[in-house]
């Protein structure tokens, strides 16, 4: 008998339909003699419905008053789960986050798990029932109820599985695995049965939306067994493992991508020590990511400094540069917000060599021309103009080799 | 400075418009310079959009999980009006029941409030805060999320009143006060400016649906001084006093009725003690409530036995008495689903006679045969046909002159 956490994301309970097919789901898994733990997001659609409420009343509402708006989403969702289950004659029990011990900082709409108190799941299980707990919620110490940002919901799953020492955290989305590259893109891309930890972080930071990062790093934190499944398929899904066997991983595991980037170029900047965090602490105080920097040295006693953020967040972040740029005594700042991000991922690039060539050779007869670079161990990102982006991990795809067999 | 609590009904937050037009008002108030606690129902049809879809999911579903399911109504309107009196300019913050302190029993679905813990409203008020708190829903000792039933909103804002020690507990709804009897069926009828707490009880409890019964119980417990005003126009509504001036007390001062009564006969049970324990006492643990009984000795150590109960109960109530039929041998249950309840309420009638008299000499004069007669110190009620109903409560609205002037 397996304790296991399955989440199910909105669009596995977006509707009447989907919530019976997935209680069936669960109805046999309980009866074959699993121990469950149901995680649910909202029904697909209801978060925006309620986001769009909040619009209606006021343009910037406090991120207080939104959790406790949007965590109403999830709240439906497992009210209608629990019953779906009794309906079946399972004995279930639908838990807010705060019910199933799930307590978090006080970062309204962002908010990170801080611990997650076993004892009244514990206590379900023994007693037969499957708890089926809101993702996503939580409350802060000051007894307000917070939400984890979007996809927290995985988090949750994760969370709550190493706080009860699950065999398996497994995610059910509408894929049914974690593929080489994203299948719509590349219609040979392989789903993958097991993926390194390491390489999974990396995905999920570059891009491939399978699971939350979050998630990942909470997963790999605790050594939670991860497994993404299908909720509509049958299948095993790929696992993440946590073994470093380094001797037969391939070079290059998969090729992630992300849309919608854009670039900030402060040009001629003082090229000194600390010019880095004078540019960016106030874009990521005011709450933006950056993901790619570059700094370099023209020569002069000035350098150019690139960083990208999402696209979204561009105009936001040229009005916090503002007071920098005027220090600074600078009024050319390039903007381009026709990017995207084409990332090779894989464990095997930290005892080979060869990659990066490899991957500049292909995008270069592709006539593919690279704006930035970003490497870590085990990946290599090119920001380039987005047009190319579908030619670039097709190309990809093929040089390394990725492609299931025919 | 005031210290006054608010509630406002489903109707009064019906739209994004009637949201706006209350916050208005509650700027205005607080700008006066009046302490708020602000209490609200869900927004009007919610309710109900959300008991549609447990029904979708499940027949019978766990009262548990539709406590859970339903208690998101509330929550999303103290969302919105919360965000809507932040956009004012107006410090608010929405609270959940237990958020605000509000403490039941673990009857779902009709839970009962234990107690209010003040102090988390108190902090608030004392930082210049409005609290926007979610009426009809609580936590229980088991840590679940109640609802106190249909009305249950004014419930809670009379026990925060209470806990509170507020000036003054008003209910803004979409009348302005409380009638002699309802405009619709009586155009004639008239604001009362008072009314005293019993006869508000009596009145409550008769069908008059300004307040909920158990809010103006609740009230009358503690004297928490009890208004009813209108959320759309101006006006000084009804208050709900305590001093028994019964001298100037009129005999009777409104005229209450429901609709949908159903009556159940049982003909010839044993003329003992302890019958009516036992055909009621199955009748109540199943939920239902009964209103009027008569025990009509027939003479032959047999009696006839005679309740009434809401039509909606009727059937449910029929196969719970199965079993006490056959007990008694009886085959002869007789089932009346036609009927209505006229009431006539007065404290005046505490030391005035003739009352009974009047009333049943107006309904004889109007050819309206009586059915069943229940009173109490302040009231008269009488069961009759469902079709007589606007024709007796106008003929007695005429002679107990409780006319406004013209």
């Amino acid at each position: 008998m397996a304790l296991l956490v399955q989440k199910f994301g909105g669009t596995s309970v977006g509707s009447f339909e989907r919530i019976e097919v997935v209680a069936d789901k669960l109805a046999r898994a309980y009866r074959a003699g699993e121990q469950l733990v149901v995680v649910l997001s909202a029904m697909a659609g209801e978060t925006n419905r309620l986001l769009g409420l909040a619009k209606s009343v006021a343009a910037d509402p406090d991120p207080r008053e939104l959790d406790l708006l949007v965590s109403t989403g999830e709240q439906v969702a497992i009210s209608l789960m629990a019953m779906a289950l009794q309906k079946r004659g399972i004995p279930a029990r639908a838990l807010l986050g705060d019910q199933a011990g799930v307590l978090t900082d006080s970062r309204h709409g962002r908010a990170r798990i801080t611990s997650v108190e076993p004892e009244p799941l514990r206590t379900l299980l023994a007693q037969g029932v499957v708890p089926v707990v809101a993702g996503f919620q939580g409350r802060c110490p000051a007894n307000g109820v917070t939400t984890l940002g979007r996809g927290g919901s995985d988090t949750t799953a994760v969370a709550i599985a190493a706080a009860l020492k699950a065999d398996e955290c497994q995610i059910f989305t509408d894929v049914d695995g974690v593929y080489t590259t994203d299948p719509r893109i590349e219609p040979r891309a392989r789903k993958m049965d097991t993926i390194s930890f390491e390489e999974m972080l990396e995905l999920s930071s570059l891009g491939a939306k399978v699971l939350q990062i979050r998630s990942v790093e909470y997963a790999g934190r605790y050594n939670v067994p991860l497994r993404v499944l299908s909720s509509f398929q049958e299948g095993s899904g790929t696992l993440i493992t946590y073994e470093d066997s380094l001797m037969d991983a391939p070079q290059v595991s998969g090729i992630a991508f992300t849309r919608d980037e854009a670039s900030l170029t402060l040009v001629g900047v003082p090229d000194e020590a600390n010019v880095a965090a004078q540019i960016l602490t106030p874009i990521e105080e005011g709450g933006i990511d950056v993901d790619m920097i570059v700094h370099t040295n023209t020569g002069d006693g000035k350098a150019d400094f690139t960083f990208t953020v999402s696209r979204t967040d561009c105009n936001q972040a040229c009005r916090l540069l503002q007071p920098v740029l005027a220090q600074f005594g600078i009024d050319n700042l390039k903007i381009n917000q026709d990017l995207c991000k084409v990332s090779v991922v894989g464990v095997g690039m930290k005892n080979h060599t060869g990659v990066a060539s490899r991957m500049f050779q292909t995008l270069g007869r592709e006539g593919i021309s690279v704006q930035l670079i970003a490497t870590s161990e085990i990946k290599i990102s090119v920001a380039m103009e987005q047009k190319y982006l579908e030619l670039a991990v097709r190309s990809l795809h093929k040089t390394f080799d990725l492609a299931a067999d025919e």
